[in-house]
């Protein structure tokens, strides 16, 4: 596929899946207390904080995983779409407590739920999500309901742990590269595995194609973090929305950070001790840093590292049988996640 | 029963109950990752904070009608111990959340988990927790885990429900009698319905038991609440341990201050207006606000009302079949909560 046709097939499977997610979103956050709903609508971007009609949310990439693997398993994506829903409610569950945590007043340019409604709101519109997103799948006409909810309040644990880790590490110095993928495995991949697996769990597939398939999530979730975190740093501010250098600006220990630390020598000894908070933080000092990350050799093993990952992941649906055109729109949008410019 | 056997029987029966629970709730939290357990283990009152063994926690009263609800349907209190974990860990999960919202730094004369470690590691905790109980109920051998899992969710938005009316009622000063009725049915009632139900469920009981079981459980949770109110400002600090007064201190719109300001006519009035911030917060200031709530009749509504809930709460198990063991330890353990001195 060339990246024009790749990102071509990508776009139209996330408004295809868009389309069919959106009535269903509807209806289930409709079932939330009054103030839930409330922050909900407005966090989902369904509507503004006056009450005019919003400008509609995200990519929704989680709940387009989750149909594709229904129809991977050869299931129509009405099979999939309670685990859509569920892995969207899921997603911003997480979101909503994951602002609260790390003290984040915006996301994507709007003010987040707690900054805007307070603390005591953010943690209960989570919770309600959270508790929403298992409801859905128990609710679900498949056999299978009960281990897709399982599969969500596991896949909940993981994120717990990864979020943990993510707030433990900024208090360390110490964290290896092992430890650092470990936390984004939790922090990133459980989800996308899960989205990738729990259509095809709902429908019933076999083990090979469901373990497939979180393999494929796991593998992109791991790709995909590399990808962020390499643009948090090279990122053209004007495609991430996020100020230049801003991991370094706020000294993330992200994974190509910590690679160089740990194997880039002279200049991982020196990065070490700015991020240790030698050296101030004005954008030569940014500069500078983004250089030892590079010449320690952290640019180019994460590059490396996201093509691994993103091979692995393609190489976990060539061993299963999927219809080809699932199996295209899939890569597709995998490499639409990872392929981005850094 | 005579009050001096009810008690017995009670405290017999929240014995027996938690020396099946235990050990189940140590496996499960046991698969928490390690911050998780950590601070999961103190709250629970397993550990102090130097790492020494703890008291060993509250009564689990949820966990108890959770065992004797599948002991009502016939089953073994092994049937409905997934149950009874659930319900539990549910139960600590929201007060985990609570405590932050509410910015309670002690619970039972130890501090919170998020006074000692931060909001982050509560918020995280308690999802973990939540998260868990759902687990352990879809990982239970029973063919009804499923609907298990479910009321267990559904509680939870009910829980959510009735914490975000208490928080919004705080601001408000016209919140009537039915509202705060309400408030506490899903803040207290909710949770001890399903309790009450969730090992009948798991035991495949009929809808009759399960409805009557459940119709237990949320009258119990009425008188509870109201016996609770009327200890909040009347009870003994020796035995409540908390401060004489309490709830007036910190001007709570409980049930009968709500009563009272709206069916108390001039005592009423005056009480309303104090509550809006006139006349100080002084000892007497205090004894003159309870007066205020008993003249208005708070008191007498209350106590009656808690009565009235409790003969309901007997009544519906009345009207099915449970073996009488079974039903004379519930009403033991439902007297044992409610007929507490005030």
């Amino acid at each position: 596929m060339t990246t024009s046709s790749v990102s071509a097939i990508a776009v139209a499977v996330l408004r295809r899946c868009r389309d069919t997610l959106t009535p269903a979103m509807q209806a289930a956050v409709a079932r939330l207390d009054r103030a839930s709903y409330e922050q909900a609508s407005y966090h989902l971007g369904w509507t503004e904080l006056d009450g005019s009609p919003g400008n509609g949310g995200g990519k929704a990439v989680r709940p387009a995983l989750a149909l594709l693997s229904a129809e991977a398993a050869g299931a129509s994506s009405a099979t999939g779409l309670p685990g859509a829903v569920a892995v969207e409610l899921e997603h911003n569950f997480s979101l909503l407590h994951d602002d609260l945590m790390d003290g984040d007043t915006e996301r994507r340019h709007r003010r987040t739920v707690w900054a805007q409604w307070g603390a005591p709101s953010a943690i209960l519109t989570g919770d309600a999500l959270f508790a929403l997103a298992v409801e859905v799948l128990l609710e679900a006409e498949s056999l299978h309901a009960a281990a897709a909810a399982w599969l969500v309040t596991d896949t909940t644990r993981e994120l717990i742990r990864g979020q943990a880790e993510d707030i433990e590490f900024e208090r360390r110095s110490d964290v290896g590269v092992d430890e650092c993928l470990s936390m984004a495995a939790g922090k990133t991949g459980a989800l996308l595995a899960a989205s990738a697996e729990i259509g095809a769990v709902l429908a019933g597939a076999c083990p090979a194609l469901t373990t497939a398939l979180r393999t494929f999530g796991a593998e992109l979730g791991a790709a995909f973090q590399l990808v962020d975190d390499l643009l948090g740093i090279w990122g053209d501010p004007a495609v991430t929305g996020k100020p230049v250098l801003s991991d370094l600006r706020s000294r993330k220990k992200s994974l190509p950070v910590t690679y160089a630390v740990h194997h880039g020598g002279a200049a991982g000894r020196e990065l070490a001790s700015w991020l240790a908070g030698a050296g101030g933080n004005e954008e030569p000092d940014l500069r500078r840093a983004a250089a030892l990350v590079e010449s320690g050799g952290g640019r180019d093993w994460a590059a490396a590292e996201a093509r691994r990952r993103m091979t692995l992941a393609e190489k976990a649906l060539a061993g299963v049988e999927i219809a080809e055109v699932t199996r295209t729109e899939l890569v597709a949008l995998g490499r639409y996640l990872t392929d981005r410019e850094f």
